[in-house]
């Protein structure tokens, strides 16, 4: 076999592996880790459980690769937004974008990694918490650049954050790929709310601006007349 | 045995079957529900299984007790918030209130309630399905009110109930009752978030016109004694 035939078997391999776990987390996020079995997920792949074994020898190997793969997909998009270095505001606004859109396209996937804590062995389980604390962290190096360059409002940066992913995270919740909004729908419905809020006070305060420079303007346009009646000249 | 008596014991059998679901919460939701035995509860309560079994046949009955009283915990809270008939604006504050205190306050019965889902017999899980969307749409009335009355912004309602559940929900898994923040705390800064957002631009907007206003104000007033001073009367 040729290295070029290696290469296209190490892709092969890899194909099925991605196959397998996508079939995992679907399986595991409908009915739940514990009540699926490896015979369920050999039956749903069309697959041996000979071949399953040869690329996943436990269910507990299946359950890591989801979360690894979960937690990379997730940093890997904060990295690249942190890359880009724009205006912490603009960056924000893409960290939600960047949740709703990971959530909705990965469900499966945040299914299982929202629900399947308790699953995972304490050492996965530690690791994981360190990864997830880090991203935390990372978004709120976000909001703290924002209240420093003056142009975010957040008196506690951490529930921000909290606010903004658990507003996000929820979609794996209820998000109907059928249903009304696509995920940059939500996504912008959400940035819309966490921006400027639905309570619609500016109207009163404009209102407010409104009257008073009103008021201002009848008493200037009653001083002129005053002042040309005493034959004081204009400038 | 007089009927007072019986009342008692009625009484202190209820108070044992609080005891036990509240111990069901805290283990199902550290541990999973499937991982954890009835032997682990009966060991935790110092309760011999013959006693437990007597209050619950099965570990089911725990999982759906948790489930019902979650439920009728979330609805009767926020029954208590429409009957109060206050503004719109004033109920939405009060319903992220309840769904932050109840997370916090209740946060193992709402760590079952999130993660075990799947763990439901299908009748308790559509039931309890059922419930949850009554609920939702409950919380969008308000909503819809606050739009009607022309005090809330928000084009798509649902979305908005979402994300205020989503985001008072999700505490359930930061949340830490030995951490720096109580429910109030976090839910003023929930509120205060989804109501004004967090972008700083329309307070400068607000307050650099209200500045303006002011100065022409002083200038318009110091006008008049210089008038004054030159003899002109006011109209």
């Amino acid at each position: 076999m040729t290295v070029g035939g290696g290469g296209r078997a190490a892709r092969r391999r890899a194909q099925i592996r991605a196959e397998i776990i996508t079939a995992a987390a679907e399986l595991f996020s409908a009915r739940g880790y514990r009540a699926t079995t490896l015979d369920d997920l050999a039956r749903r792949l069309g697959m041996s459980k000979t071949t399953l074994y040869g690329h996943f020898p436990s269910k507990e190997d299946l359950l890591a690769a989801i979360f690894h793969r979960t937690m990379t997909l997730v940093e890997s998009g904060l990295a690249d937004i942190r890359k880009s270095g724009g205006p912490p505001v603009e960056q924000l606004r893409r960290v939600v974008r960047h949740q709703v859109r990971t959530v909705v396209a990965e469900q499966s996937f945040l299914g299982v990694f929202f629900a399947e804590e308790t699953s995972l062995p304490p050492r996965l389980a530690r690791a994981i918490a360190r990864r997830k604390a880090r991203y935390d962290r990372s978004v709120q190096a976000i909001v703290e650049a924002g209240v420093r360059a003056g142009t975010v409002i957040a008196p506690r940066p951490r529930l921000l954050v909290w606010a903004l992913l658990g507003m996000s995270n929820w979609a794996y919740r209820w998000f109907d790929p059928r249903g009304a909004w696509d995920a940059d729908e939500v996504a912008d419905a959400f940035v819309a709310l966490v921006e400027r809020g639905y309570l619609k006070t500016a109207a009163p305060a404009r209102h407010d601006a409104a009257r008073r420079l009103a008021r201002i303007e009848r008493e200037v346009q009653a001083l002129r007349p005053l002042l040309d009646g005493r034959g004081v000249t204009r400038p």
